[in-house]
């Protein structure tokens, strides 16, 4: 029904992630409207993820061989924290009280999905740990693809160096009663002394 | 947090309609770990959008000048159906009993958004409307912008041509019991006699 060179564009979109034919076809409306020079823009931006590097240390995305954390002398250079992903590190940069540095896996190990632990960044962490760091903090996703990939870095790593985990629980602010049983079993696990002051 | 390059490409993902930030970053990510010939030939294919042109007669998107529905001498040319988009005609298409041809208005009349007469394919529509032409059938969305722009060119029209408007009514296969007041309305409007064969 449509054009070739407009089905191209529907289809091109269709390879984006969770982007079905309907939406890619209001997606090619749209790029249909712009205006050339916008249209220009768009595809200049897109072709500059080519200059977009993986961090040569942490593996964090960067415009340099070397990422802003990882040349920053004023972070704790004896603290990594280990994410599945680039995004994880926006989330606790957010938080604003980490100082560490980070370590990009790349992903988590899912052997249904064929992912195993040599297609992740674990050989470039294992080189990280020498004598000047002392704490590798695993900030994996509590699912069952992050905590295999936490137990395997875990026995990778114990004996070398310290390793934690963050803690899972209730979310603040949510409500008990709401809570999953695994979260809630979680939360027990995990539960600490009572503070009296 | 992320590199220039790499915020670029969330911030054209974002310019797509019904994109937010986190669904740009999500689609960022996805490019980010395209091979270089797949990244190319998406962009070859965006590109490509510039050659798509709008039928010279119909407004239709075509390849040509002339789009085929236009061109193609089986049609009934002495019928047209007027509709808001291009993406009108492929569901029409799809009930594969309407043989006439089409003009596309791009739009309907939408004072709040600023969409006038002028800015629709009104003109090109009327210099089709010669001796040759028999009936205009506005197929617009049966809600306040496209019934505007039903009647607003059911007053240009009627001396000169017969002109028609798609039944509204109770959709085939759902249930009286849940249509609206208003499609409910337009069902006991149009009602018709029934026939006892």
């Amino acid at each position: 029904m449509y054009p070739d060179k407009f089905e191209d564009v529907m289809y091109a979109f269709h390879r984006l992630p969770g982007v079905g034919m309907k939406t890619a076809e209001r997606y090619a409306y749209e790029v249909m409207n712009w205006e050339p020079e916008v249209l220009d823009q768009f595809l200049k931006a897109l072709n500059g993820i080519k200059k977009v590097k993986r961090c040569k240390i942490c593996g964090n995305l960067s415009d340099q061989d070397i990422c802003s954390i990882c040349s920053d002398d004023h972070r704790n250079h004896a603290q990594i924290c280990v994410v599945a992903n680039s995004k994880d590190i926006s989330a606790i940069e957010n938080m604003q009280s980490y100082d560490g540095t980070y370590h990009v896996l790349n992903g988590v190990i899912n052997t249904a999905k064929g992912i195993l632990p040599d297609q992740l960044n674990i050989d470039s962490l294992m080189n990280r740990i020498d004598g000047t760091v002392n704490e590798v903090i695993l900030a994996l996703d509590p699912n069952i693809e992050g905590e295999t990939t936490s137990l395997y870095l875990s026995k990778l790593l114990e004996d070398k160096v310290e390793v934690s985990q963050l803690a899972s629980g209730i979310p603040v602010g949510s409500h008990l009663e709401y809570a999953d049983r695994r979260t809630l079993a979680r939360a027990f696990e995990g539960r600490r002394k009572s503070k009296s002051e």
